[in-house]
């Protein structure tokens, strides 16, 4: 049984190539727009800037066969299971990026550093909890 | 366009009713085992026990017409777009746990309080990086 999950919008980023692309969006990821489909705009209603929030996007562009990957693509690395790694490729290529609201624009959100591509899906915005980040 | 998400196992946990379910998961949820579809086994074969992870889950008995919803199903507060809560109903119900493994039997792992529901669909689990709890 698959479940259907429908886009709730996409990322505009310079970024189009996965090489292109930061392994982490602390690592030098441009600025994003997050663009919004008009069926959910109310959800994003209590959205401001400034605000720190999780995104999870669809890695459309990752393979879903692959289990076991090399961190960070480097061979010299031992190989690992996928559910220890942030790798894309895995069986649900969910991404999940903490970044900061910059700007709001209608229904657009101008977002801090994400390493994901141009065209990328967004599946769902959810605020921080201190849960998230206690240690 | 609907992507299909397939599920990589599911919850087992004494919580069966969407009304037993604590809020969050620090909120006295009790412990749950999760329970790995055999094709996805070769992914988890570096979980540690102790290690802390982030385990997205499919909410299945979520409503995901729901774009604005009163906090914690708590009338006295005003509604809130839902992309500013944690509220399982939202178009795409993933719910996303910060759990500690407790146990690792086989293709099942024992985590600390997890909210979800028995049956529960599990769609990923990653590690927790420096990136997500600083502030």
């Amino acid at each position: 049984m698959s479940i259907a999950v429908e886009p709730i919008g996409w990322v505009e980023s310079p970024l189009v190539e996965r090489d292109q692309a930061p392994r982490q969006g602390d690592e030098g990821a441009p600025e994003a727009w997050l663009v919004f489909v008009d069926s959910v705009l109310d959800g994003l209603r209590d959205l401001r800037v400034g605000a720190e929030v999780i995104v999870l996007t669809w890695f459309d562009r990752a393979c879903r066969d692959t289990l076991v990957v090399h961190p960070r693509g480097d061979r010299s690395r031992p190989a690992q299971g996928v559910f220890s790694t942030r790798s894309p490729d895995r069986p649900n290529p969910i991404g999940l990026h903490r970044v900061r609201i910059l700007a709001i624009e209608g229904k657009r959100l101008r977002v801090s550093g994400l390493e994901a591509l141009n065209g990328t899906p967004l599946v769902d915005v959810k605020p921080v909890l201190d849960r998230d980040t206690e240690r």
